[in-house]
């Protein structure tokens, strides 16, 4: 059983809508140092029986197939 | 300027029918070594003259008002 984190992050310029919703309302609530927020995902996998040298392969085609979309995000992998 | 990453998971035992739906997609792609997924969130904020003594203290009281939902989801700063 091996356990890995992903980063899903929206690329450099793609508007981060949920992002600027967050920032507004940490403003509000007085928090006026809130100058950016940036909202991505982070992924928690368990595999089962994964090869170790076969892992981050295997990550990163579920990252480029369906965890992440690649024209907006981009994906980081930990551990694994 | 403070960069700060948040991390939000679900707390041990909430359900997550994303990441339910996550694993079930990834199995169906051939992934069939997907043996749990969960889906968090990843917040990176940048903080305008910040007291970086203080940075951790704000955010986590950010965190606890308004980024995280105590109730079902734990939280985790790194950096800052």
């Amino acid at each position: 059983m091996s356990k890995v984190q992903v980063i899903i992050r929206l690329k450099n310029g793609v508007l981060d809508p949920q992002g600027k919703t967050a920032q507004h309302a940490l403003q509000a609530l007085g928090f006026q140092e809130a100058a950016q927020v940036r909202i991505g995902k982070f992924i928690e996998l368990e595999l089962d029986g994964a090869n170790p040298d076969q892992v981050n392969t295997r990550v990163r085609e579920m990252c480029e197939k369906l965890l992440a979309n690649p024209v907006i995000e981009d994906f980081e992998i930990l551990g694994g």
